[in-house]
């Protein structure tokens, strides 16, 4: 697990490749210290090229990744660890990302009311010092994807009204977020809650682990 | 859903019967403005006396509301609506409450490690103004509890001694805070995230919504 090896990462540079106010929080409750650096990737990858949403959102996270680390080496501050992430909801096949605009939300919230929907966050893990053996000199990245599913209550239109006119639908996968207001819609999930939030905590924290058993947080820089 | 009924619960008076931050946090992220007077009931309920860890953990909710609504009545300050939660955890038939000390949180650690648990979060929701017909002039009484299951990783020793060391798992039912580090030993569960975290929020919401359609907070005080 991730606790053990605070010592040893409170010494590393920790780069987030995201704006999300969800994630940093998450990673800094886990008590790693980390610095924001949002991608500028487009995020727009033709979704019907990957098999599945999460495959779709770990492309994303992916690219937003490589854009960050691109980005640092140019700047000549390399990080030890950057990381990012995506999110998306995928109901009956479709997939939602943010909403547009308060309409936009309204129409999202009413295909999820009663229904049990899925949320795939894909993550990607760069590691700039660290060459992957098997990729020359690339840096070594780790990515992967998690996979919660979600069953919201029936919505009355009263409530959805009220709750796009909150403004809390704007920026968030499928126009909910499960850690506000939006919570209380939630009838239950099965899975990592934290993923439906953005971010995989307990997976993420797995694969950190192994990073650093297989010494990837000791190499020298190059 | 209780969103559409914000305007009218924003003038009544809410107390929330417990110190739990985490409480008071969820409650106040639903929109609501609560009132905290923390219960002093000993929370000494006989376990064997219950069916099962639920209806304990509902008992001592109940218990709790009940002598704050008797201090709020002597104090001559009813409110409008009062809440009270209970959170236990369960493994294998044995109930896990707060840690005494550092190594009762690593002893619950260890019995947590690699198996799944149930969490049990009771809660009682007392309006003094509102009296149920069929109790004469006693306060209407509504409780409910929620089950949700946990599935935590296996955790080495080193993780446990380090969790234990942070603090985290005092004053937090079975040993750990799932909205904290501890949420890195959580796999995935099964129902309600926030009934872990000690409130049921979804199903808090369906209750209030219903107290509201029934007029409950529309009668005068007696």
């Amino acid at each position: 697990m991730l606790i053990q090896h605070l010592p040893l990462l409170s010494s590393k540079r920790i780069v987030l490749a995201s704006a999300s106010p969800r994630r940093s929080e998450l990673l800094r409750g886990l008590g790693l210290k980390v610095e924001i650096l949002p991608s500028t990737f487009a995020e727009n990858l033709e979704k019907s090229a990957f098999a599945g949403a999460g495959e779709y959102a770990v492309a994303t996270a992916t690219q937003k990744a490589i854009e960050v680390f691109r980005r640092t080496c140019e700047a000549g501050k390399l990080a030890d660890l950057i990381v990012a992430a995506d999110t998306v909801v995928e109901i009956d096949t479709q997939i939602l990302e943010k909403p547009l605009d308060k309409e936009d939300a309204m129409r999202m919230l009413t295909s999820l009311s009663g229904c049990k929907h899925k949320v795939y966050s894909g993550v990607a893990l760069v590691l700039p010092s660290f060459s992957d053996p098997a990729l020359d000199q690339s840096p070594l990245i780790r990515s992967f994807w998690e996979e919660t599913v979600v069953e919201f209550a029936e919505l009355e239109d009263e409530a959805i009204h009220a709750y796009a006119a909150s403004g809390e639908p704007m920026g968030k996968a499928g126009g909910y977020g499960i850690q506000g207001i939006g919570g209380s819609f939630v009838k239950g999930i099965e899975g990592c809650f934290f993923n439906v939030m953005g971010f995989p905590v307990h997976r993420f924290c797995v694969e950190v682990d192994s990073l650093v058993k297989s010494g990837a947080f000791s190499a020298r820089p190059q």
